[in-house]
């Protein structure tokens, strides 16, 4: 019998999220247990030990963090081709694909909402990761964890930028918003956003409506700390 | 037979040198090709394709980039143990490994050498990796590439600190290195250090004489605009 595998996540976290993505397409069997993110860090794994209340984690389980290592984790776990090839290049390239949106979209993402600076940051990262897209397919051709790690923060982009909510300007996001959706340069990156947004892994895990009504609280008096502040953004 | 794999690489940097850790201890062969930094990123790996200068890669060959993802790409290649074990588990801890040297060493060492900043930072990551360490061995027992990708920069400190180069105030590095020297808290580290720097594959790759040529160009300046620009630190 597998050993027992509870995840610990919330519907708000694109970090857990990538995490969910995973699970539901490893096929791994596991536990999902919504916690509130103020106490704890999510994501995080419990795996192995006995089957226990969530709330009190044996201290016989293996206790694993962060999203990108639980990522590889569940694709070493599942053994499965269809979370991560084999081929060590194909590897190599996921990775990239993942590194590559870490360092130049993540940031952009947290810019513009958090901050209220210029969409321009998140706009050129996903412009980033359009440039390693094969011609048809998944950031490496057939789907990987690779998608799962960028596909949560690309569905809340699309969410916050639809709703203009952010710390940035009243319009900002729906500018954003449209350029996405019409610029002929994002022709590619639509279809991928297509693409990975219909997966059943994808449509199974994410709540646009709680996240928004967790946005519509947070939101708002950012900006308008903002906008009291002066800054010119 | 083998498909040929180039290493570009410069003595200098502790990300290429990271890579050229992992290929010694994994036993593939491989060509070494030191280039100017100043023109172009390293590491990067040329793999497949014939067998051709390195001053113009074949562009049958696959261009690779990115320190750890090499480093996953070496062990996925050499399929080796030695270089990371095959159990998801261990995998898994030595990824958190390096994501916490990355998260709270790394910044600290640039923060101190490069800006001037306190030696804390470095020294709190040097201690958030140490309380991760089994009591005995490497960071996740047997050497791994978590290994690989810590050495290079605690190989460098030490270089820093000993020889008080770096952007701070004379003395300042002295004082770190002091620390680590005798501090009891560092003690578990002292051990490790002595371990992974004991490696011949850390000897035969790291050049400490180049490297503080090097530095003793471009930190004195560092220093002195520091201290001219009034920064109190």
């Amino acid at each position: 019998m597998p050993e027992q595998l509870t995840l610990y996540t919330a519907k708000i976290c694109p970090y857990a999220h990538r995490v969910e993505i995973a699970l539901k397409e490893s096929g791994l069997a596991h536990n999902r247990y919504e916690i509130d993110l103020k106490n704890k860090p999510v994501p995080a794994i419990t795996y192995g030990g006995p089957l226990v209340s969530p709330d009190e984690p044996s201290p016989e389980s293996e206790k694993l963090a962060e999203s990108l290592v639980l990522l590889e984790f569940i694709a070493d776990l599942s053994g499965s081709s269809s979370v991560l090839p084999h081929d060590p290049l194909l590897r190599a390239k996921a990775r990239f694909f993942i590194e590559v949106f870490s360092s130049k979209a993540i940031p952009g993402w947290y810019a513009s909402v958090n901050r209220g600076e210029s969409t321009e940051a998140i706009l050129n990262g996903i412009d980033a990761i359009q440039r390693l897209l094969p011609a048809e397919g998944y950031a490496i051709g057939e789907w990987s964890i690779a998608d799962a790690a960028v596909t949560p923060f690309l569905a809340r982009a699309d969410l916050a930028f639809k709703n203009d909510l952010g710390a940035y300007n009243k319009g900002e996001g729906k500018k954003a918003y449209e350029i996405l959706q019409t610029d002929p340069k994002f022709q590619r990156f639509r279809k991928y956003f297509t693409d990975v947004t219909s997966r059943k892994s994808f449509s199974e895990t994410f709540d646009p409506e709680s996240i928004l009504s967790s946005w519509r609280v947070r939101y708002p008096p950012l900006r308008e700390k903002r906008l009291a502040d002066g800054s010119k953004i």
